[in-house]
């Protein structure tokens, strides 16, 4: 294991808050924590302690008993993992309630190992058909419907002319709506819906079970012609979405943000390595709506989801979580057209005979915006 | 989907920071984000405000601007699906910062959906051929070392006697030490042990990668003779533990506690949770150590583990992070002798020489223990 050269790090950026006399003997922890693991005492290995030992590359003040502290980790220790990068990015910090992880720089090799969106904006574009106005989505719920009304649901928002339309990401394979029966609805109304549009609106079903489970509901959606589906990578397995973009790479993976919490990982650089690990849109909770996220961090969110990552693709950042109708514009404004704009439960309002009328509203709301602004 | 009688509900507690005057919209919000997640006045079915809403079933207050939100949430929604178990109890609502999942009481009925360890306590009792005293676990490290130095060190723990070695949790599938190459190296040094104390030390390998990749993983192990195997199942995906469990139930599985956090589900929930869908043993970070858990949150994870809980074996309690041969006493009178006790970098601070005779007196005072207690 002798180099005589030091490779490029992994550059992880921690939030520390704790007293200002403890903050070095906090972050050099820290940094052996995310690495071997044990007291540095213990390591007679003089490569590891070099190359592999964690390295704390700088401490700053961020305010009152609060520090940025940054350290290297070597990329070595991941392999080629996704849930092992988590793991050396955060895994037993995260049992730290004073600590958390703010950003990370990954160094272009590892990029590559994970090889990031297969479709990304251009491929979800050219889906959709759609050249240069934002994307539109909305939402198949609520829970405890069975497939026959979600896919009257779809009809009508096919009709209206969505983009996409999405399962409620808590639609899995439940005994009222069976993903077997749900799945093949949804597509037959897209069908439908296009012989009266003549153009396709995309369903992306929910998809959750272990790997191998929602491996068989791709080919099921694959047999049906879908050609987008979405799963939760928290809790789906960040390497399953791996495996499963690899495995179905003509197909685009939505990334639903179910269970990524707050405190310990920030949205942004989750959002990031969805993208990383595969995801062509990552739906997030845009500020404004049900959930308190700053514009600071949307901004942060959409930037790693479009921003220069090494060759990799950009990811459609999906702003959702209580947008509404009156919204479309200042939506828009924020993130500009490189974006999908999902609306669900604001649409969901409306009686069924409106359902179709709302959604072309909502349509034309982001074409006009494309023409206003051209 | 009509019925007569309401069936029982799982039985959700969160605490809520918030207003006094804020705290009954809060939880109403709460209960409908993680059921039908839309507008009520837009949930027209009957049957589903009835029986897939979730209730909000109390609200207590528990100190200035915090309170204790109990809801009722329809198992139906989950299906049959771990990850979506978790969707369901904290999906969404992990991304409001004010909110956490203190636990969660689940029907029988879904218990038994899941099932629990295959060998539970008894199993890894039977396994290690104890009865009565805890059992004893060390851990493989640092990070960076060659299977061939891992496996000399398994060697010096197996000739002191412990019952269970680990792969540190950072072990993966790296270049400097493949797991192709790790666990038979390892399995190699416990066999040859074996011949000199007549006594077999199980070796548990660290599980990463996709479902696929674990499985592979996993088969190469059984054909070395392993019995016991450990992942992370917050990273791996609670799904794949259970797809895992069932397909291998044969073994037993450790569920290590990286990336688990601490903010937005109690450890003790948590820890029941890996033993639900199938944990044999849940390694977790005991007080006084490195990691700053109460002795109130060990004894919760501690009961998550053994205490009755439907049909479901108990699950072998595994305190460490930070444990040592100083400890062991302190340890066992807290949790009692249905324990594991695992000591890493402890021991790992003694010279290679010395290694042996240490673990071994590790040994002895996790028997002697049980001795003078008898």
């Amino acid at each position: 294991m002798e180099r005589a050269v030091e490779e490029p790090r992994i550059v992880a950026r921690y939030r520390l808050r704790c007293d200002a006399d403890a903050v070095e003997d906090r972050a050099q922890k820290i940094a052996v924590e995310q690495s071997v693991e044990m007291p540095l005492a213990g390591v007679r290995d003089r490569e590891i302690m070099e190359n592999i030992v964690g390295k704390v590359l700088g401490v700053e003040p961020r305010g009152e008993r609060l520090f940025e502290v940054t350290i290297g980790l070597s990329p070595r220790t991941v392999g080629a993992d996704a849930g092992q990068l988590l793991n050396m990015l955060l895994g037993n910090t995260s049992m730290h309630e004073d600590v958390s992880l703010e950003d990370a720089e990954i160094p272009e090799p590892l990029l590559d190992v994970f090889g990031g969106p297969n479709q990304g904006i251009e491929g979800l574009r050219a889906l959709a058909g759609v050249k240069r106005r934002a994307l539109t989505c909305s939402a198949l719920k609520p829970q405890g419907s069975s497939p026959e009304r979600l896919a009257a649901l779809a009809h009508e928002f096919a009709l209206g002319g969505a983009d996409f339309i999405k399962d409620d990401h808590g639609l899995a394979d439940q005994e009222y709506s069976r993903f077997v029966e749900r799945a093949p609805a949804c597509a037959r109304a897209m069908r439908e819906a296009e012989k009266i549009t003549g153009r396709l609106t995309h369903y992306v079903p929910s998809l959750w079970g272990s790997f191998e489970e929602i491996d068989a509901r791709i080919r099921l959606a694959r047999d049906e012609g879908l050609r987008a589906v979405m799963l939760a990578p928290a809790l789906v397995g960040v390497s399953n979405l791996v495996a499963l973009k690899r495995k179905h790479a003509d197909l685009a993976f939505f990334a639903h943000p179910s269970f990524t919490g707050g405190a310990r990982i920030a949205q942004p650089l989750y959002n990031k390595l969805y993208r990383l690990f595969g995801a062509d849109a990552v739906i997030f909770a845009t500020f404004g709506g049900r959930f308190g996220y700053s514009r600071e961090t949307c901004r942060g969110i959409a930037d790693g989801a479009r921003k220069p990552l090494g060759r990799l693709r950009r990811a459609m950042p999906v702003p959702a979580g209580g947008l509404t109708l009156a919204r479309v514009n200042e939506t828009l404004d924020f993130y500009g057209e490189e974006t999908m704009l999902l609306i669900g439960g604001d649409l969901l309002l409306f009686d069924r005979g409106e359902l179709a009328r709302q959604t072309a509203a909502f349509v034309r709301g982001v074409e006009s915006y494309g023409e206003a602004s051209a």
